[in-house]
């Protein structure tokens, strides 16, 4: 008999040999139709592995993402099965599950596969499914898997098997088809109802561009007809909100070859838009005790070899900016703390003068391939809304209650409603790879952890998570789509304060090092703004809307009416602009409705007489007719509805 | 006979062979005292050399810069004489007049001088030039001046004279001492009457390290002892207000060698002080139809390559960032425009869009040798105030007009009241030199010049002086202690719009290219502030102090009290902190007083019980008790006569 421990801390006997599968169904036959995944003491294993030991046993559904991973990668297995019963002589190399659904790269050797293909290629992965073949895990040595792929003349595989150890080598089989494969799969293919293959790429194989081109082919399955509906009726909605569309529509912000891939141009509305966050974020940050500072954009190489980064990053970055005589050797900034450091470092401290908290909305540089640029969310610069706060242990406490306090405020401030904390620290069985005494570690991580539970977050912890200079705190915000993204972070560094030999003299005229906090609720500007672009699809909440209301005149006799309405807008510090063009009201109104312009006021011969103005809401219609001083009222107290004050 | 014309436009007749003390004497006996120098149709001539054709003559005396300059250049002469004096062996090369006195390079051969020595040079410089000694220009054969420096082993007067051309060559003699010269010298040693010489250094000869290192002493004289007391007195005070000195002193800013020399780090006092100069402006720009935006701060160097920046400046400038694999190239921006213009071309525009003005804090990094840097004045990285306008031709002269209107707000805000305008034109002889057409710049010529006029500003006329891509007008400010400094610029532009290709649609359908105006009120943040601090000894005015009040307490009893009026002060927009230190409150008084804060606030049990406190004024003492009420009345007051709103 052996010992099995469930999630939920319950320990079950059972015999050895025991399947997940068979545990499942001792729970309950219900539960185990559902269950599609199992790990063993924290390793994926298929739900008909025999267990021969005491463990931990998890058991996944489709509603979790390890259960999602190993749907995707399954069929990953059938579309590869497709591909070879469809196209004659070609090559498998690697097919993993990933974020959302899995591809399979294929050498296709003589064949060709067009967009046009995919259909025929779901059509035959479908045929395969409704097969309901069970996916069955099988060891091998390393000698027979070897033969096996030399026989087939298949050089890739055979390569990633000279790479495996003998013993650790498996493959797996449904209906005709096998494949190398280190297992964690569904229990058969008939699990697999909706399948859609997403896209054509090519890849080079190991993803090095000396190598030969393969084709890479997207996929994504589903259990339900149903659930793939929703997925691609998502998909329409996320591309409708690309932020890089709406950020052209809203003429927010533009790239140019000339200046440079992934360095964004912030048009007008959109640097008036970044604006306003980073108003609002300081207004916040004043209150709560931040010293805004300025320090340049580029440090001398000294300075990171100082903090660092030289050593770790230095290869993979941005090159040394050289001077023209007199040797030296200047980076652009990754980051803003080794500045920072040095500012703090510019003058004697007493305990007395801590927490200081030096807040620059500094603008950084760091090196990504080209190819991974991605509109605002993947750049090559971009703007921290950092702050480091220079506390003693003993504050650390109380300093980081403080900006999750400041984080949880912008969130609400800005419509993110559902979002997690988590909570990463360091591996306890490998503390050599981690910076500062045990006991400073244990206070630290005790002070997040207190802060966490102590503010009632949603959070998750994660263990050996933690910088190697310190445990850290990131928020997962998830957007108006579903879709998680990683935001606000909050880090505890005593490895800089070491570094930089920073120092305050304490109560007991003794000199002690202070601890850091890193801390960017935003993230960065770029990011968040792409983020609460999607999110929102553009309707920002009004009090960031680059344009809150569009003054649209029915003929060019208003424009004077027109210019008395836009001053009182502007005394009561509403943001308007007159649309006076000779078009029709019609056109007027469906190009402020494509802005997403929140307010329309339209003015004609009977407002300007009676001294009103009709009022047309974004998106939902008329409003009816009032007087601007009505109608300004109405604006600011929704803007203060949703805006309200952070208070310390 | 010849005529001459004089500077009032007057024209008269005189022999030929008249000198212009001759001339000077036929006005008046009591204006030919003051005479010093002269210049004969722009050419410097001694006042002794005989005029023998008709021109235009312009007589000199030490009030005019070009007096100054004959004044100082002859007592570099005099100099030279008491060191061959005093030094025996050693070898002159050059001594010329700079913007404050003069220097001499000198080759010491086996001689030292120190500084201990300066007083008995100045006393031998005293004793010849008591002599009253004619200075003489004496033309001189090239190969008769070779022989002479050659006989005396003077290889660096050799070298100088190899470089002149036969029949242009003059020496001067005075008393014993002849040099190679070319002239400028007043009538005669005596009226040299005060002497100081400053300093001694170090000096390549020809500036170049390859060479050896020659000795420069730095001096300056007077026509009266007086005047260099005053100027003693005047670099005293210069010293105490030193922007370096007091930027350390109120904690603006600070400097590391680790993150680099010319890299100004902004402290908190300093970043708030500079955030309050720039939402000043970003006010009155608004008002003034100004739109920021936010650009990058590299750019790809074909970005440069098109503006033509890369060709002229890039040997000199900081050196390409390198990616680590894809070649790219990158370099640190120099200047916003050609980002500017990137951005103009991003979208379509149409005349009725004109003018169209893209504002930006834009900070920009130039390579300056690092011998050549300057606390704020001369940096590597700093911040211009910029904008762009994009206009039609026709607008030029009215969007001249509105930003002279706006530097002149700017000037007014800030204390700077005497200033003039310098209106660099092109040089019509040199057509060639310049970009865009001859209409195209006789229009913005007149712009400019009439802009100039009508706004009533005190101004010069430099012909030859503008950029080759069009004319310009700069403002030179002087300061309370009389010294000049560049400030403000607006620059025509016609050359970047042609190499970016911008474009229009006009009124006509057709495709134009617009005008560029390049503008900067402040020049740039770092030097503006610096100018501000030497300016104002750091007694900035009120609605720009870091700290506009002290709250004292006489003891911590009153700390409770001091939050309450702290509360008030704030509920008025005011800046204060509290002083609850354990010292005395004389202490804390002088602690204030060195901090230049404006307004001390000291409390103690009288005030507690009144709820009044007691106000002393920054260097002016007590102003008596008042209501915390009345007090926040009267700082408001004070700081709205000063600062008043920029009205378009």
């Amino acid at each position: 008999m052996i010992a099995i421990t469930l999630p939920d801390g319950s320990v079950k006997q059972f015999e050895s040999g025991v399947t997940p599968m068979d545990v499942a169904i001792s729970i309950s036959e219900g539960f185990a139709r559902n269950v599609i995944s199992a790990s063993f003491n924290d390793t994926t294993i298929e739900t008909s592995t025999p267990i021969t030991e005491d463990g931990s046993l998890v058991l996944f559904t489709w509603r979790d993402e390890k259960g999602k991973q190993a749907f995707w990668h399954s069929t990953a297995h059938i579309m590869a099965q497709a591909l070879e019963e469809l196209y004659s002589g070609i090559k498998l190399t690697i097919g993993p599950a990933i974020e959302n659904g899995f591809y399979y790269d294929v050498d296709l050797v003589d064949n060709t596969i067009s967009e046009k293909d995919l259909p025929t290629i779901e059509a035959k992965m479908l045929e395969i499914a409704r097969g309901k073949h069970e996916f069955i895990l099988r060891e091998s040595s390393k000698a027979a898997a070897l033969a096996y792929y030399k026989d087939l003349g298949n050089e890739y595989k055979v390569e990633l098997i000279e790479n495996l150890e003998d013993g650790t080598i498996t493959f797996c089989d449904h209906d005709t088809f096998t494949d190398l494969c280190r297992g964690g799969h569904i229990p058969n293919t008939g699990i697999v109802k909706a399948i859609k293959l997403m896209s054509i790429a090519g890849a080079y194989w190991r993803g090095d561009e000396k190598n030969k081109q393969l084709t890479r082919i997207y996929g994504i399955s589903f259990p339900k007809q149903k659930e793939l509906k929703e997925y691609l009726a998502l998909l329409e909605e996320a591309k409708k909100r690309d932020h890089r569309k709406l950020g052209k529509e809203l003429e927010l912000f533009t790239f140019s070859k000339k200046v440079g891939q992934g360095l964004p141009l912030w048009m007008p509305k959109g640097a008036a838009l970044r604006e306003r966050l980073e108003n609002f974020l300081k207004k916040a940050q004043k209150k709560a005790g931040y010293d805004m500072v300025i320090s340049p954009h580029i440090g001398h190489k000294e300075l990171y070899i100082t903090s660092g980064h030289y050593e770790k990053y230095g290869a993979d970055s941005f090159q040394a900016i050289k001077t023209p005589n007199e040797g030296e050797e200047f980076l652009l900034k990754p980051m803003n703390c080794p500045h920072h450091c040095e500012m703090f470092n510019s003058k004697p401290w007493s305990y007395k003068d801590l927490p200081v908290r030096f807040a620059e909305f500094g603008t950084v540089y760091r090196y990504e391939q080209s190819g991974e640029l991605h509109g605002l969310t993947r750049v090559r610069g971009f703007t921290q809304d950092d702050a480091h706060i220079f506390c003693t242990p003993d504050q650390l406490d109380e300093e980081f209650k403080k900006v999750i306090d400041l984080v949880l405020y912008v969130f609400g401030s800005l419509g993110f409603e559902d979002f997690t904390a988590q909570v990463s620290l360091r591996d306890p069985e490998n503390p050599e790879k981690y910076i500062g005494s045990d006991e400073n570690w244990e206070k630290a991580e005790k002070a997040i952890l207190n802060a966490t539970i102590e503010k009632g977050l949603n959070y998750t912890v994660e263990t050996g998570e933690a910088a190697f200079y310190g445990p850290k705190l990131d928020f997962i915000v998830r957007d108006a789509l579903g879709r998680k993204w990683q935001l606000g972070t909050i880090q505890v560094d005593y490895n800089l304060p070491e570094r930089f030999e920073l120092e305050y003299k304490g109560s007991d005229n003794e000199m002690h090092r202070p601890v850091m906090i890193h801390r960017a609720p935003f993230g960065s500007m770029e990011r968040f703004i792409a983020i609460l672009l999607e999110h929102t699809g553009g309707n920002f909440p009004l009090w960031l809307m680059p344009e809150q209301v569009s003054i649209l005149c029915l003929s060019e006799k208003y424009e004077k009416y027109a210019q008395k309405v836009l001053n009182v807008l502007e005394n009561h510090e509403i943001r308007a602009l007159i649309d006076n063009r000779s078009e029709t009201i019609g056109k007027k109104i469906r190009e402020a409705e494509m802005k997403k312009i929140p307010y329309m006021l339209i003015l004609g011969e009977q407002e300007e007489n009676n001294g009103t103005i009709s009022v047309r809401k974004h998106s939902e219609g008329d409003l009816g007719s009032m007087t601007v001083e009505t109608f300004s009222e109405l604006i600011n107290d929704e803007i203060n509805k949703n805006k309200k004050e952070f208070i310390v």
